[in-house]
């Protein structure tokens, strides 16, 4: 009865998430990574704090696919960071060869499995992946929106002084500079967060949480962030394989919902056993839905340097 | 009530012990790092995963030893690998002058605190923060011998297809090529190992426990070994934290106990609210007895290099 | 460092919750009864899950206040239920006298304690141990809205298939017939529910939430709510011990807040080591405003009947 | 991806056991009882723990074994405790004949299940439901050995003052006064307890063991324990239903082992997916043995008096 998980991507983000679900204890794990040897390294060294921990989770280092097969859920973190004098699309272009061949391995040992992406940019390499994969929408589903509500939900903790158990918030759109935290909807302990804050203040907050990412990339001078985001694709599992049914916000490929077709857009979504189990549409003001258009107009830009035609 | 728990040293295992106590939720944590901004980068990258996993630890990243004042215990794990070309004394000199200056802060800003020291070459680093500290033994524990340990369990688990819940094992003496596994005390679910492997691949094992660090290191190419260490630091600090008072393997000033003297070597202790509260003596065998002697000389001459007198 | 807490009613509430704490594994625990040896045969039972479970918890039961001195906090579940042909006056002098009684010998050994009321009816029982103490009102909190507010979420989750983690309510008020739902705030996944339930539905749902107890009484045949209960005074708990400064609805001395005065009412307030560190004022609609005052209307008929003047 | 579990008999111990599992959200949970309504109301005051304790776990009550199928687990729990003037014989013949018709139904709707059994007496009612069942032995397994070891295990580390979790001990033979605390064998940190404990007190406490259950029924003065009985039918559902292949003292259809044939008796057993997948054979001393052999003999007389032939 335990559950099978792949990761693909030993870095950062990768083995730390490995981490989170060898603790968890529900699943035996395959950590995937092209580099030889890594992975096992990580492997035995999370297979040492077993004991420790008193986990049993089998942890599985590996550099053949065929490892991989049968899985429940496989998890895409590879890929190139962007470097310096490297072009927007230049990475794009990179990333999405790295994603296409990943999925042609992931889908050819697991063809029933459900695909969550982590590799940047996002949306786009969602979309690579259910090109590729031949899926339906509801088995490929891509972690932003968890992170990204995760980031403001702290800024907001903070500023009111209050446990970030008692913020909830929501966050549409790419991941990136035109993500779109609603603000309107953020409550602490179900407080309206404009009772709380004043209204410029929020807009700093909402700024800082745009830029999330990169603040971090900055402070740590080498290397981006990985705790948070192991932590929100760790949640997104949980409700897969419990089949807790949370809705959390994450890039689904809308078919109209939203007014938007054909494209990865963070969305709140219901995750269950079968992946994507629901479309939450929330009714947005028109500023917030022409945020959510920008978003999106600028995830079309990436897609379209992809050259795939749905 | 909250305890505070600072952490010297923001690298891998410092990181990631910064992570797991911060799920604990049980403690505010510093983490202080010399390297400017990085601490604070880690920091805001684990606070954010608070949203996530449901914990409030306020997590600092810091340059500056006064925000560490009043921590309960403080985790020394700065330092450097040995690098190719570096002698073992050269590493050992280095190793001492940063244990030293982290030594001085802690103790100025936190004269009561708990030291634990995970600085390799543990034994001898454990050594220079009593000397530096003149803290009495009882507060200055160096981890090893969990993580040891863990090991050990580690490759009896797998061998006889057991859970390492299961398997209970003892590892005396230094951190390095001359520790002690006490396969005798082995059991799994109670049965002596004996019972159930061949001396010989037992001896195998007992060999690759010892080079269980070295296997790790080879195994990634860059870097060593952080999930297990930061796991067995964490055991440590729950028995002292939580007063659960469980008998561990760390590197204890011994006085006497085990037939030696002035000298951090590896024997179960029981670890509670004032840190060490008692030296478990094991009656040995004669080669048992032997192995150790031998591991305390390894460790001797190491303290002899450091120049210090008690 | 271990805090030290005291359950006083060893009856299902107060026991299971001494369950909830022991597995915590943060504190020390008395569970005291009037009745001889019987809170040291539960005490022993649970002790006795310890090792299954890896907690180090020491639950002492006793018939002895001595034994609770120095608590850090005190639960008070001890009272009687209401039985057929008593009234409601009635069994409001027999709580009072126990209660009196209790916290009378709880202040003698833990003068600095902080005091959580359970005994019902709810709202006057934490009235007489205000009083008796003489503490400050941040001291004496009565647990009744996370509970209700519980309820409400239980319900909303099942209507709309959700899971109760994505569900946030409020509950204010006294706790009974007279609460007050705040089917306004609600929200599911961040969303209001009248987008997602028929406002008669709401209401209906609004009702089961008032009679939850009375519903569970009814089919249990004989005796009433403890899991749920019991979970409610543990987040409580949890919040004061590790500070996390969690808003949770819970019973609060009024002294101008609301609108009202000298009275018990379920509002909600910020729990944090120091106790209730502040009682937050949701701006409110007349309509919820006449049901508050109904509600605390209900309250004060109670607390005239105990006789006591502030 | 949700296992099922069900537990028949909704008493202390088994709603007890449903709280435990639903707080471990892996599972959904039936909880049969055969009294109207009580399952269902204590499956709503659980449900009702959910918001607060952040579960999922869908718990149902019932009267209707219809809702039980497809179990992956069936725990057995109902049974009458002995009453003053009722004879054993009585006893057995009356929980026989409620164990038989339990799991016919059982059967009938879960003919894949694997089956706990918890009535007492446990050796007999085991193999009640081994016979009606015609399961392989595999998937009929008697709760006894964790509860007596972790009493012993409680007593030796109140003892010594050591954490429980450091504490090993085996408990072999039938579930009552000829029960064998295997005392050889048993550790605390790995160290023989004849090094710690006088021979006298450890034989003392040996006997405690034995009567452990009758020591809390007498304290308790109304009821028997379930707190820790709960716990342990907890540890073996997760080493099956997480596969962790954990070796714990269950009651087991011997078919040679140990010498011993078409009994069950207490001996330690690898539990996994399949059930049980090995019997464990300790070593036995010869006093050791011939407890076990008398044991035995003391569960060959209750079989005896059930009339079953195999």
């Amino acid at each position: 009865m335990r559950s099978k998980i792949t990761v693909v991507g030993a870095g950062f983000v990768g083995s730390t998430l490995v981490q989170r679900l060898a603790e968890r204890d529900y699943a035996d794990i395959v950590m995937y990574d092209i580099v030889p040897n890594m992975p096992q390294g990580k492997a035995l060294d999370l297979l040492q704090a077993g004991p420790v921990l008193g986990y049993d989770s089998l942890v599985t280092g590996t550099n053949d696919y065929a490892d991989t097969a049968d899985s429940d859920i496989v998890v895409i973190t590879s890929g190139f960071p962007r470097k310096p004098g490297m072009s927007r699309d230049d990475l794009l272009k990179k990333n999405q060869e790295i994603v296409s061949q990943v999925t042609e391995q992931i889908v050819r040992y697991s063809p029933n499995t459900i695909i969550i992406v982590v590799t940047n940019p996002l949306d786009a390499m969602a979309h690579v992946a259910l090109h590729v994969s031949g899926f339906p929408r509801e088995r490929v589903i891509g972690m932003a929106g968890v992170l990204d509500t995760a980031r403001f939900r702290t800024f907001i903790a903070q500023e009111v002084g209050a446990s970030v158990r008692d913020v909830q918030a929501y966050v549409l759109g790419g991941h990136g500079d035109t993500m779109v935290p609603l603000s309107r909807l953020c409550t602490v302990a179900g407080l309206p967060i404009s009772q709380l804050i004043a209204a410029e203040r929020i807009e700093e907050i909402v700024q800082r949480t745009r830029d999330g990412g990169a603040e971090i990339v900055k402070l740590l001078g080498n290397g981006s962030a990985y705790f948070a985001p192991s932590a929100s694709v760790l949640q997104m599992i949980d409700s897969i394989l419990l089949d807790k049914k949370q809705i959390v916000p994450c890039a689904v490929h809308l078919e109209g919902e939203y007014g938007l077709n054909h494209l990865f857009v963070g969305v709140p979504a219901q995750l269950g056993s079968k992946g994507i189990e629901k479309i939450i549409e929330i009714e947005l003001t028109d500023s917030e839905r022409a945020a959510l258009q920008k978003s999106a107009s600028a995830v079309q830009e990436l897609v379209d340097v992809l050259g795939i035609h749905n």
